[in-house]
């Protein structure tokens, strides 16, 4: 029986690592199914992470956490999680290597955006394409981007951008959105966001330094141009990965948003007494790294707390 | 006219200003009456802030925030800030040296533990003597601690502890205790937690190298002794640093918990449109580094946010 399961092996599961075992916790896994980091090690440049003052590739900034997380005891199975369900006063962790039994879960498997699948996009993702502006606007400062997408989202962040870039081109496949009216009529307010519906991406197109552009086609008239741009940002909807919190009987474990995120409180914790959650996984999450690895150590003292009450 | 007004910098205060000014916010000043970094500066080690492996001192630890917090067009003012209140749609920021106006405002003041004011206190403080069982616990692992009170945080604390150390002894000055009874039967049935009630702390002794022990003296019997201990936790009490937000009618700006915290939501929105609360002042804080980090991106995001909303 473990005392701790964490689920998940990004910023929010190291950190819960990190805070459960140098609380005394005797007996915490941490289970990822590749090399723990997450989602951030695919990034190409971070610099807001408070305390780390040097501009770092994603994979550089996540190297020390690996030794200072496991520093204190925290051990880890790289397995594949199916399914996280109750069992009796506890938890069991089915996975693709067999089951585990824990007196409390930290949930910490985040998401990620969805890509559009656009010819081109691979080569140049990390390279000028994105799919976050609080991370990646600032490295377009007084520049040109486009932004696709017709959600709350892609105004929201168009919105943001138009704050930091000279000027901001918004794709959308048709001339609705889906997004709030009241946002629509901010974004199409600003002179400094121009927007183009209804449009179909049809290519990036860059050189070896990466992004230079997109090739698009207007929907009405069917005619292809170019547009030169300094950086493109995707805003096409968000994958939860809360496939593990689904039950055999199709409900999920624990309270969850529309969106399907996991409803949480400021402590971490769910509606199912032993289960917490952390990280870009819940409801109204940032998306950041120090907000995941905030909501780490939070759910950390949260499940100690539990765990001294129920033994 | 401020767009956002940052009232203290520590963690909290020093991640909204990183994580506005990147956003693209033009115009932002952090108020901050002594140097920025926080309480964390006294702190004599720090290794649980996920991504810094080294152990440093909080001064040293904090070093790098201040270059990295300010490079994005961060202002700041060196003065006492009075009073924070509503004036019009805006806020006015009164300071011992003038007001300012500001469309938004995220208030990270943070807060304090109570000292015990006991001879030998302010010598071995962050030298054997520790106000957070959280930050401290680890380096008395196998280890006798005491600890000081009777409230909640004094039992929960020591329940904490009691999973770290060999031994917890607690000491309080009555046989009642105001924590929860269920917390209070929790601890007396920990082996390791042994109860000195009722006693008074007469000293803190110690050597060059910090502290060693304490003298005592049990209340029912007037009988002095003393007690070899590692490490001290004095738990009798928090102020919350909420003064600003108390109005000249007496009221408070916000809306507060009982214990004087400002109750925020998720995304750190108080009741008040366009105030943000992070870091200790709000509810359920964890008292670390990294969460109040976490509550100041997550507040500047907000606040960004709310601008682009009210302009």
């Amino acid at each position: 029986m473990l005392d701790i399961a964490i689920i998940g092996g990004g910023p929010a599961g190291l950190s819960a690592g990190l805070y459960t075992t140098r609380g005394g916790a005797k007996n915490v896994v941490m289970f990822e199914r590749g090399m723990p980091g997450g989602q951030i090690t695919g990034s190409s440049e971070i610099e807001n992470y408070p305390g780390v003052k040097d501009v770092l590739s994603g994979f550089d900034f996540m190297q020390p956490w690996q030794e200072q997380c496991f520093r204190f005891g925290l051990k880890s199975e790289q397995v594949n999680v199916e399914r996280v369900a109750k069992k009796g006063e506890h938890f069991a962790i089915h996975t693709d290597n067999g089951d585990f039994e824990a007196r409390a879960v930290i949930v910490c498997t985040g998401g990620s955006p969805k890509r559009s699948g656009v010819a081109g996009e691979d080569k140049y993702y990390g390279r000028g394409i994105s799919t976050c502006a609080t991370c990646d606007g600032f490295f377009y400062k007084g520049q040109h981007v486009g932004v696709l997408g017709g959600g709350d989202t892609a105004l929201e962040e168009a919105l943001y951008l138009s704050e930091i870039c000279e000027k901001v081109t918004l794709f959308h496949r048709r001339n609705e959105f889906r997004a709030a009216p009241v946002t629509v009529a901010k974004a199409q307010s600003k002179e400094n966001i121009v927007f183009k519906t209804p449009t179909i991406i049809d290519e990036f197109l860059g050189d070896s330094k990466g992004l230079t552009g997109i090739r698009y086609t207007h929907k009405d008239t069917n005619q292809q141009e170019t547009l030169e741009l300094n950086g493109f940002f995707v805003f096409i909807g968000y994958d939860v990965n809360n496939q593990i919190l689904l039950q055999e009987d199709g409900s999920f474990l624990c309270e969850m948003s529309k969106f399907g995120e996991v409803i949480v409180d400021l402590n971490m914790k769910t509606n199912v007494p032993g289960l917490f959650v952390a990280g870009d996984l819940r409801i109204d999450a940032a998306k950041q790294v120090v907000c995941a690895a905030g909501d780490g150590a939070r759910a950390a003292l949260s499940a100690l707390a539990y765990l001294e009450h129920h033994k």
